[in-house]
């Protein structure tokens, strides 16, 4: 599929993340107006609330986009969700004869601040790029056992915490937690020193279900796509994750980049999972071509320095795609709402400088990264800025997702200090 | 505290489990009515919603209860949570000289289904009592490795999955899962064979909060207690749990109890936590009875047969109370809402019968307990059904929970045929 072009002029440039093809879905706020449903198209954004308003917008009995979260649209499922996009596509194409009617619901993206697209119902995290758990278990346990011995069996996920997930643009702070080395006679309650990043990407449930679907019913509830930072405190886990799985080392924040990106836009990118060291069961299997061809890109900036690219990885580096994951999700009988946020698990390339943590980026800080001006990091620094970039490159046409930025802050003097 | 008499007559016996003393909060349906808020006393149910669109109840500005669950006066906090109890003791006191006006808004509780009381914002299960801990670390590991390194210095816990929670009385289909025996050459897909209750008390968060706080102030955040099963795939577990928790062994089903009970109608059964074996760091120290002397019972009854009591424990057993669960909850900065649901753990005393899972009782199968009739169990059978009861004795009154009961109904005969 080439570039379709639309009127709005700064949308047909080949390396513009909005493009008519893409059309991703985001909350905004301006000085003059009130948190609204927006699309992205070139540097602007349509007033999806106030297209509605006017009836320029008229899909549903009820209105869609009357609260600032997009969780309305996804429930209605993929016949509206195709609706929508064939209305906006329609509205925005080159030649469009309602373009005097939608120019003044445009706002310059610039002058927009960006807010959570949907309400997240629960958050989910996945364990499910081999390279990532490979390197983590070498780190941990050697090479000989790397891989629990489920991994190729099941894509392994942990609930998270829904409350902790925050919009690019949102500061970081860093945590306090309990700690103990390995060498520590006792724990002790202290800030992090290991926080670290994982590059994922999330997936957002649109359809309900309520008992186990197959992958090809995971895939079509499947809504669409944002990149995500599972911000993770090393040193709070290694004390606290046995036997039941990370806690409070993950509560602190989940990064989301600001537009949801549909899964028809990313459509043309589809890409199939590795071959299958083990063959799956029957309920997991591949059925298709469901991961996707989007290149990856982490930065580090410190405070007043410039930003390095840490890593460099692609989403089809995943063993298991969003679909396995939703499958196996439901397999045990568990409602699934829209708005269900399922992280991939980091995305670790087979080489170095395509790792999606510090963790295996440092190897555990046995090996720091160089940075500008001779400066080094094993884990992050205060007022570090980290970045997640992503990007789809089609046939003369970007689909961009906005970059996913968290800067973290320094922890708390004293956490139960009152005013 | 004695028993406070209502003209409620059936509230006054001494072993009511909804005297004036208990007052607690529901959510009910009638053949006549829409699902209301609701209030029990004696045998009967006060139409909190009905008495708050007649203005017997007038706390707020805004309404809080024309939405059939809690969740808006836990917002409020503990000022207008007293101020309800206040305004609800003074309508149904004996004497009271606004009967006349309250009367026609009371429901028989016979004529009434029970619903969910609250809207689960997340829901937390935690790992924190010893006995249940030291059972299971027995079981798996020999008794010499039973606890965790970490147990006696923080209080366990994982995320659990919101959207399962149902009320006592839903029925719990017995979930498929993926399974792996140790001596199993391959993993299968195939019913749960293992699959057990956990009898625990669920803390239930009122006021919100966003960031670490005390023991103190979570004990003041907490609104009430419910009873709790914790539904759980032994076999599902065991398979899927390392390294990161268990995910689809807890995902079928968690059942509360109808009733949430008021923190304030069990204030006079407040208990200490037990001595600490290791200091706790300060944090997370004790600041006060943070327990509750609540008695305990598990019931089993198959279809058709009479329910025999298989456990009989206390609240009090726990190592952590549920405010050194939530303060421990926030360490990390997470936000915390009205809603938010967090199980105590199993709840185990020291002896046989006082075991709060099957796994214990009946020692992973390998002490099957009889039941009458000849016949025998070491987890639950299809058609079972497993009761909680609780109660706290009072002087000349009792304050239940209302059972929590739910049955296991057979699996699906194939979880993916669709209509």
């Amino acid at each position: 599929m080439p570039l379709m072009k639309s009127w709005v002029d700064s949308a047909n440039s080949a390396d513009c993340p909005f493009p008519l093809n893409n059309l991703p879905y985001g909350v905004f706020a301006t000085a003059e107006t009130e948190p609204h449903c927006g699309v992205a198209i070139g540097d602007q954004i349509l007033d999806v609330t106030a297209a509605e308003d006017t009836g320029l917008i008229d899909l549903t009995d009820t209105p869609l986009f009357d609260v600032p979260f997009w969780n309305a649209l996804m429930e209605e499922g993929p016949a509206v969700w195709a609706a929508l996009r064939d209305r906006l596509t329609s509205l925005l194409a080159e030649g469009s004869d309602e373009r005097a009617a939608v120019e003044p619901l445009l706002v310059p993206m610039a002058d927009a601040e960006l807010l959570m697209p949907f309400a997240v119902s629960e958050y989910t995290d996945f364990y499910a790029g081999k390279n990532h758990a490979f390197n983590v278990g070498s780190i941990f346990r050697g090479p000989e056992n790397a891989l629990p011995p489920n991994w190729l069996h099941i894509p392994i996920g942990y609930n998270g915490r829904a409350s902790s997930v925050v919009v690019s643009g949102t500061e970081v702070r860093r945590p306090w937690g309990q700690l103990k080395g390995p060498n520590d006679p006792t724990p002790r309650f202290a800030p992090c020193a290991r926080f670290d990043i994982e590059l994922e990407m999330g997936a957002i449930v649109g359809t309900p279900s309520d008992g186990p679907i197959t992958v090809q019913e995971a895939d079509d509830h499947i809504f669409g796509y944002v990149l995500l930072n599972d911000w993770s405190a090393r040193d709070i886990q290694a004390w606290e994750y046995q036997p039941l799985g990370p806690f409070q080392a993950k509560a602190t924040a989940t990064t989301i980049s600001p537009w949801i990106v549909t899964k028809a836009a990313l459509e043309p990118f589809r890409t199939d999972t590795p071959a299958r060291e083990v063959e799956l069961l029957p309920h997991l299997k591949d059925c298709g071509p469901m991961l996707y061809d989007i290149d990856l890109e982490v930065t580090l900036q410190p405070e007043g320095g410039t930003a390095t690219t840490i890593s460099r990885t692609n989403y089809r580096e995943m063993y298991y795609s969003a679909a396995q994951q939703l499958a196996h999700h439901t397999t045990a009988g568990s409602p699934m709402n829209a708005g269900d946020l399922l992280g991939s698990g980091t995305i670790s390339g087979p080489t170095k400088d395509s790792r999606g943590s510090l963790l295996e980026i440092s190897w555990s800080g046995k090996e720091p990264i160089d940075l500008p001006g001779g400066t080094t990091r094993s884990f992050i620094e205060d007022n570090d800025t980290l970045t997640l970039k992503g990007v789809a490159k089609g046939d003369g046409y970007t689909i961009g997702f906005g970059d996913c930025i968290g800067k973290v802050i320094p922890a708390l003097a004293d956490p139960y200090a009152r005013d």
